[in-house]
């Protein structure tokens, strides 16, 4: 979607040297844009009939509640460590800049769903392949992840195995 | 709103003893509880004429990108230190369990916005009276803070100043 493309926004060097930040908050300022990416998400996803939506936090809680709601489903939350007070799951995993820890509770969703996985990102995947186990640690199947913004020279789609990814930009 | 009362989960002793935490959980995996708080808020915020959303990390994005949406309104992100990538300003502040610092991007609103605060649950209110003062440093009005939750108890609306606040339920 080249009407999100020209929102995205570059900064060099951020989180660290050499590495250049996709920043989303000129597409979060912007109404439309937002509206157009629901839209696109809803337009994507209904076909698969997908029973619920997961956001990761915290970026992905913006675009999985939106998306939640455009298609009258259920949202849960996969968040950092610490964060769910109830019983709950937890994946670790190596991310772009570091290791990481996902977590899920054991009622965010129900054996047999066909969840939606929502992320701003797809950098080198680890993020997101975390909570496609999270989901079926579960007992639930990964109908499809969806992302703003595909970073595909990192080769994220690697880790995802084969899933349905629909990405709105590429890079 | 007794129908989101009813889905507010008591988690006893989180995340310290002695704290009974209030999970808003089942209230996100309710989709129609989603759309009647989002109606709710749109309801009692667009006769203030607000110009923009500010959310704040992390659940605050949950409903602050639902009530932009419904308001048609720019949303801007109040983010933990060190996740902003681009120009930014920070306030610390005083949190129910701790010390906290917030940012916000300096072209996260423009001069004269009647800016919303959205979050999900107001306590001591120390968070939301760092977030308002991040919009007031930047030229802003706050026209209203929105929380799904209040706990009513910790007296956080003393911290407020005396600017109008929208709360669903309340304890």
């Amino acid at each position: 979607m080249e009407s999100i493309r020209k929102l995205v926004r570059d900064i060099p060097d951020f989180p660290k040297k050499g590495i250049i930040f996709k920043d989303i908050t000129p597409v979060l300022g912007d109404p439309g844009a937002m509206a157009r990416i629901t839209g696109a998400f809803e337009h994507e996803l209904e076909h698969l009939k997908p029973t619920r939506v997961v956001g990761i936090e915290s970026r992905g809680f913006i675009f999985g509640a939106l998306v939640a709601q455009a298609l009258n489903l259920p949202f849960s939350p996969v968040r950092k460590p610490g964060k769910l007070p109830y019983e709950k799951i937890s994946v670790s995993y190596t991310l772009e800049y570091g290791q990481g820890t996902l977590e899920m509770h054991t009622d965010g969703l129900k054996r047999g769903d066909r969840v939606v996985v929502l992320d701003d990102l797809l950098a080198t995947g680890g993020t997101a392949a975390a909570a496609g186990q999270l989901v079926e640690k579960l007992g639930a199947t990964v109908a499809a992840f969806g992302f703003v913004i595909e970073l595909g020279f990192l080769k994220g789609r690697e880790l995802l195995g084969g899933r349905k990814i629909i990405s709105l930009v590429s890079y």
